[in-house]
């Protein structure tokens, strides 16, 4: 995947073997960047402006300065876009808060990096819709939004390796990651969602979790197709027993949930909402 | 800075300028990386075993294999020494999970990518010692033991970033992080300690912190001159009533603390135990 990958640094393009950054950049060193994941569909990338208004509220969190104006990202990454040539690409943007002196103090960082990866974005599988997916509530906890807020986007992402390690170790999907007040937040790279007696229900962000681009647009689905939904706490034990569950994702969009830890959700299959939202949100972002 | 460190990446040496790593390193993209710090003093680094033997310990708590030996690190250490030709310098080893696909899924990193910065250590202002530092309360909350435990010397680094940027903003040396149950933890980057009636006192391992080298080595020089210490939750009630505080590090050894917030500690001076201990923690490393 590297191989394939072409990458944009501060506008220089460069084949993903070749892409390298300063050691002593900040986001090496300290984890100290935020990023946007997304995909391009017909060489746009998706819900590019709110990903962008994400991004500028990521650096903002983190008093990192943005010295790129949106229009700056826009333009090199349409430049990229169009040397890669394919259509629909996995898009992700990297910016950290420069190289500079060791030190944590945030002043030694000179001038931010911009990184931008394009590489080709595999379909994903069809089983995934067809039949769902198994997930596993994590032991690993989603750090708290007083010590790095999980709104924030950010290269620090440990955490949620280490709750995916989990995951794959039980053979699982993915994790779902409670907080301390053990209610579920999210997936490691997922909002997290059930349906329970015709009521959608997807958990507050002051629960600390990454206030997802498609969690915004389910939510919009809802409204506008007249389906009862609620944002607010959801326990382990409630999505267990929900009628249905799903996770959204920018490039993995609406994908159903039918097993968590050892309990099946509804018959274990596939729901008749996770479908029609999947529809709905495919239909608006290919039109 | 930059501009004179000599860096080893995988055992070639580079110039500072010119030290680079791929973007697609997990270091870089998730922080996913165990580092240590410490300084030489007539070309030997300064508790190099325990130093190793901790890199060791916090890639065993993100379950990253290391592929190279001690002995491999120790040589490659020695080059980079030897090709610097100062005797006492500020010596970095940084250890990634590796390069490979983008995604969380630890499986995809090939091979540890290993980085050992060396640069001019600047002697240590003698007003740290002689007049002591001034450091605040942060708000920021260090990270929990269950989310990602502050004992694993990681790349993950914003929480403390964060805390390190209120210090500066407040005009301190330092922010002292507290946990969530409201005790002391650590300062960025560096442990604390109080004297109280003759008592010595750091906080245990438990509230969530590193397990600093020279934390170690001021217990032992405790023990070792008759002084009485107890490694125990502290309030930032109780260190700010305290005789005297300080704070130790690698780098840093043993400096008094002498206000915390707007409080005083003891006389605002620094304290005799700080200094007793700070020239027994440099004989120990001198000869």
């Amino acid at each position: 995947m590297i191989d394939d990958a072409m990458v944009s640094i501060n506008g220089e393009i460069t084949s993903g073997t070749e892409a390298k950054i300063s050691i002593f950049d900040r986001g090496f060193l300290f984890g100290d960047s935020v990023y946007e994941v997304t995909h391009t569909y017909k060489y746009r990338p998706v819900k590019f402006d709110e990903h962008l208004d994400r991004l500028w509220r990521s650096a903002q969190g983190l008093n990192i300065e943005i010295t790129y104006s949106k229009e700056d990202i826009i333009k090199l990454t349409s430049e990229l876009i169009a040397h890669f040539k394919i259509p629909n690409v996995y898009l992700r943007i990297v910016l950290t808060r420069g190289e500079g002196e060791i030190g944590l103090d945030p002043k030694f960082a000179t001038k931010n990096n911009l990184i931008i990866i394009i590489q080709a974005l595999p379909e994903n599988p069809s089983w995934w819709y067809d039949k769902g997916v198994e997930m596993i509530i994590a032991d690993t906890i989603r750090t708290p939004i007083d010590s790095v807020d999980p709104k924030i986007k950010s290269g620090n992402y440990l955490n949620n390796v280490m709750a995916y390690a989990e995951a794959k170790k039980r053979g699982a999907f993915d994790a779902i990651m409670l907080n301390h007040q053990g209610h579920i937040t999210e997936g490691t790279t997922n909002n997290i969602w059930l349906v329970k007696d015709g009521v959608v229900k997807t958990p507050s962000l002051n629960e600390g979790l990454l206030s997802g681009i498609t969690r915004h647009a389910v939510l919009e689905i809802c409204q506008n197709n007249h389906m009862d939904y609620k944002i607010e706490s959801i326990t382990p034990e409630e999505i267990k027993d929900a009628d249905e569950a799903f996770l959204t994702s920018s490039t993995k969009h609406i994908v159903p949930v039918v097993k968590i830890d050892d309990q099946l959700i509804g018959n274990g299959k596939p729901g008749e909402y996770a479908k029609k939202i999947l529809k709905l949100y495919r239909n608006s972002i290919e039109n």
